[in-house]
């Protein structure tokens, strides 16, 4: 099933506690040695580089706790990510998958998880049933409902679906935490010029039913939080912008 | 959006690498003027400290490295986690709710990433369209893309469906890498005594219609990773029995 981009199987790992222990007894044990060592090549004294040894051990056991809990407090160069669902939606052919894809690379080089998702990749597996406005209304919450428990487990996503309803939209936006609507904006004829495929020929010729923009309504976005004019910006400009919302808003980098 | 038991919200956490170096430096200084302290305190010579100190930082920098990469080699204590799916099919009232929900907890307990997908809460928000052998299908095909994804993601879940139809369980086998087919099993007759809400009366009075194991078909499973037969287990006694299958099998604890 290979949907998005790149696809990757990931395996979990967890480190036992009776692994952490033996490894920190092992790590003084090691560090100790050197320590007595060092005193003893230093003073040629066995006997008090033994019992400095033995004072260390106590005294760093201490120190270092004292140092990983003033460490927790310290905000510096961590970053706390929140999943978030970017949800690209625009006429066909206003850019919406290019943009998408851009986007998605982008966030994967942070190394935040994010599951890509775009309309024709989808319907292969995730079928939609018809063309009603029922039909695809129900089909966005599906794709909503999936978002929103990949948001509950620690995954974001990028979404990039014409989804012309109002009402689909904000469905999405009500059941997820981090909703940002992104409009792809780019007028009809603009998107027309872009269509090699002819897709909007053939609506235009009556051949495909429901075309959005051309015989069903698409409903302009009236609070995205972003909105990307591609007859202004190339998509990766787009990407930019949208990359930089996100880092703002989701990506607490902390500083000192 | 509340499916599953706990929906909790999962905030990532990435640590800079600006962060882990200004930290083993802040380390390595405490430690090293702790072993000079220790040196000075037991030999009254701070110049020799000094130098001591000098020659520890350098090579417990090295020790530590070794120490690292020894470690690494050291499988003790290690768990590998391969994200899995489990599947729960069985006539209605076989107890795959209730098994289902106490595997989902054992596993949480483990500290493995899972999500639970059960038909009766996965409806309100994921409809199926229609109650025919096709309309059913791609309703569980849908719910099989969703746990492909989220193994993709590296989240396991438990899902319990009825799943009547071989072929789309066998759609879901096939598109997730680590499938496990439970078949809670049950005879009807047992089904219907425990059936309080009178579901199976009333499919047997013709009130509900295409109700599996009365006038719709149940699809033995042939190839089932577990078969947990109800009439002779608990429910705590089924979710043992698959929770240790997937321990065996997914958890892949290393030892020495």
């Amino acid at each position: 099933m290979e949907i998005g981009l790149e696809a990757k199987d990931i395996d979990m790992f967890i480190e036992t506690k009776i692994r952490s222990i033996v490894k920190s007894i092992s790590w003084r044990i090691l560090a100790t040695l050197t320590t007595v060592s060092l005193v003893f090549i230093f003073f040629h004294r066995i006997d008090i580089a033994l019992e400095l040894g033995g004072v260390e051990i106590v005294a760093k056991m201490f120190i270092y706790y004292f140092h990983e809990r003033a460490w927790d407090k310290i905000k510096f160069g961590k970053v706390a990510i929140s999943p978030f669902v970017v949800w690209l939606t625009g006429l066909p052919k206003s850019g919406k998958t290019t943009i998408g894809n851009n986007l998605f690379r982008l966030l994967q080089k942070e190394g935040i998880k994010v599951q890509r998702l775009d309309s024709k990749e989808v319907r292969a597996l995730f079928p939609e049933t018809g063309f009603t406005r029922e039909a695809r209304d129900e089909h966005i919450k599906r794709i909503g409902y999936l978002t929103s428990i990949l948001e509950q487990n620690g995954v974001s996503s990028v979404a990039s679906f014409v989804s012309p309803y109002k009402e689909s939209r904000d469905f999405v936006r009500k059941n997820t935490k981090n909703f940002v609507e992104v409009y792809v904006k780019a007028s009809v004829e603009t998107c027309i010029k872009r269509d090699k495929e002819g897709m909007y020929e053939r609506a235009l010729k009556g051949e495909i039913i429901n075309f959005t923009g051309v015989s069903d309504v698409y409903e302009e976005p009236t609070e995205a939080e972003i909105v990307v004019d591609t007859e202004k910006l190339t998509p990766d400009e787009a990407a930019q912008k949208i990359y930089k919302y996100l880092k703002k808003k989701f990506l607490n980098v902390r500083r000192l």
